[in-house]
């Protein structure tokens, strides 16, 4: 019941040059499926991550870390040359045993491909606090490098499913400088900052080239942008993971400093990609029916109209009110007022639910009608907009309601 | 479908010297339902609350706050004689003409009683953002009061609820000194610093007398170890309230000191009281199978165990896999990794489920089994506790689970 969710056509997936793509059904978790992908990238190319905030941080997100700072001191002489993904087990609060997989699956892989076990990225995603089948991730290798192709991306796709309902990809071409740069995505699971416990994974590539620096910022950029905009149920995942990959394939010349029309361009690209995957995540929420972008203006800072984006998309009665296309508005005045913002004076607070003028100087809209209300709350696509009237920052949330099926799904998770 | 609440019978709720409670159908929202409640206080009671901190605070709130003020500065000349509080409309988010209902309520109670307009607080729950229907209300005033009685406990707990299914009542009697000292109170709701929409109140007298200063530092004492520790969903409601009254009736010489053992055993009393009220609370929690106490251990400070205790007790995920009983403890860990503690060393942590060892130094614990996580899952009352190792602070909140009722009844709440 993903809510508006695009229809994607595989075919219109681009391959990056400088990248493959194959995947196996090593049984991790279940039977019949793929769960293991491994991404291979050319020599040449740059990547960089951004990783969960949770301290209780997954074994393969400290061993990335680990790798992509030794290929950072390496400067290109050793760059990340593969990425290896499981789902069906998160490696997450595994303690040292958990560590020890990690690492061995890296060593596996490396030792098939003929590369630096250091040049491999592992990530994981699925239960936390069960042991990984390390001998059926490492049985499953073989299958995936065999089946590597640049046309890979949709089953790409479909490997890194956990709790989904549908393989999230986005793919675009842009002009730069005259020259084509190709851009190709796929992400899975909910939220970055906030995200579902079933993990959110982001993989986008990109045929530019970029110094590692440029690389550094644009991941960090582009997740502020995308990723850590979203929530659908607040819980920040153990193993949520960003990884940008450039592979500099294309014509265009190496972008080395963000002070350039050419790195605008590829940036703005970048987000409006990764936009759309993170966009894709919210829409196929576990148990969505409503897409809900919350939108607050008027801040002092961007911190304080998060906070208040936030504690509206987190509000459990707010997204139930939303599932119920109850106009029950109130809900959002309250979690306007709980945000802790300490000195928010709530007589400057104007509330719009669609182009309806819900509240105005906090208190109801005397013109505000409840069948107003009614008939935007019934739409699946709504904004929601805050006027705090105190400054000039804003900032925007995307999110989904709470449903039946919200529970269902989590009830049964495991099961 | 609450969780054990116990039996409570009218009979064995005592009445407190110095208090009546009478009541009434006002039609507020809905017809045939006790909908107002006046608590009479005879003169030289002392009375101190604690409200929201939502910075949407309800108009009655407002007045509550001005009100205790001025009879603080009266010092006794003129205090709080009456409490009025209706059921069915939160008189938030109404702007100045609920300011303007909240004093108008105050005035006809005033004129009706022969007392001053300041004498009086008004409460207020139900829907957020509608106009109070004010001149139900006043009507309804005559009839309340008509009905004071002593023994109206019980009735006065059924005229305050909204979501709640059961009436919350409590009743002790201690002896302090060899003095015997009374107390009931009642509450409605759920929640404090994290409560539900629906609105958390309390009101507790007893027939102690006590200086106001003594009174006021026992209310916050008293909320801090009772409804500051509950949590359903997360939601701050803009109207929580929780008020004590001392009547002065009782034959115990008044406490005018906090550093007397009188104090001491009075505080211990109400705070025994007021966490079985609170704990009532929970356990008719919307939606409620399972009361969860989660108890942080081994924190350098207070706060920071009540911070993890919190997004444990706030996670959907957690809530979810406790209302299908299914053991998915790494959920736990990952909360306790999102709680925001920056410097939190995972490796230190131990877990327990009421009595099995789950996680022992940030791992799964080699000897834990699935089937005993199982066993304590399916208890209706469940511990979770957790050992950080790092301190000696600790700390305790009271939740529940998270079932497809909540959704249907937050959903459905103003249907």
């Amino acid at each position: 019941m993903a809510v508006n969710f695009p229809s994607i056509d595989p075919a219109q997936l681009h391959p990056v040059a400088g990248v493959t793509l194959g995947f196996a059904e090593a049984n991790i978790r279940k039977p019949n499926r793929k769960d293991v992908l491994v991404i291979s990238v050319d020599e040449g190319a740059t990547v960089a991550g951004v990783f969960t905030s949770n301290r209780f941080c997954a074994a393969p997100v400290t061993v990335c870390r680990e790798h992509l700072a030794k290929a950072r001191e390496a400067r290109g002489a050793k760059g990340i040359r593969a990425l290896v993904v499981n789902t069906g087990n998160a490696n997450a609060g595994t303690g040292e045993p958990g560590l020890a997989h990690a690492r061995e699956t890296c060593d596996e892989l490396a030792r098939l491909a003929g590369i630096a076990p250091e040049q491999v990225l592992p990530f994981s995603t699925g239960v936390i606090l069960e042991p990984l089948p390390i001998d059926r991730l490492k049985a499953g290798l073989p299958a995936a490098l065999e089946s590597r192709a640049a046309a890979h991306w949709y089953e790409a796709a479909q490997a890194i499913m956990t709790t989904d309902t549908l393989p999230k990809a986005a793919s675009a071409q842009v002009a730069i400088d005259g020259h084509t740069v190709t851009l190709t995505g796929i992400s899975k699971g909910a939220g970055m900052i906030k995200p579902n416990m079933a993990t959110m994974l982001g993989f986008l590539a990109f045929d530019a080239a970029l110094s590692q620096d440029v690389l550094d910022t644009l991941v960090k950029d582009v997740a502020d942008r995308s990723f850590n905009c979203i929530t659908i149920d607040g819980d920040t995942s153990t193993n949520d993971s960003f990884i940008l990959i450039a592979t500099a394939k294309s014509s265009l010349p190496a972008i080395t400093s963000v002070a350039t029309p050419a790195y605008a361009a590829l940036r703005d690209a970048v987000v409006r990609l990764a936009q759309t995957l993170a966009q894709l995540i919210v829409r196929d929420g576990e148990g969505a029916t409503k897409f809900m972008t919350v939108q607050v203006e008027g801040g002092t800072n961007e911190a304080e109209c998060r906070k208040i984006a936030y504690a509206i998309g987190h509000s459990p009665l707010v997204k139930t009110a939303f599932y119920a296309s109850d106009p029950n508005l109130g809900r959002i005045l309250a979690a306007i007022g709980y945000a802790g913002i300490d000195d928010l004076d709530v007589a400057k607070i104007d509330l719009y639910l669609g182009d309806v003028h819900v509240a105005k100087a906090g208190g109801r809209h005397p013109a505000y009608r409840e069948e107003d209300g009614q008939r935007v709350m019934k739409e699946s696509e709504i904004t929601i907009r805050v006027l705090l009237g105190r400054g000039s920052a804003r900032a925007t949330i995307w999110t989904c309601d709470l449903s039946h099926e919200y529970v269902s799904i989590n009830a049964d998770y495991r099961s």
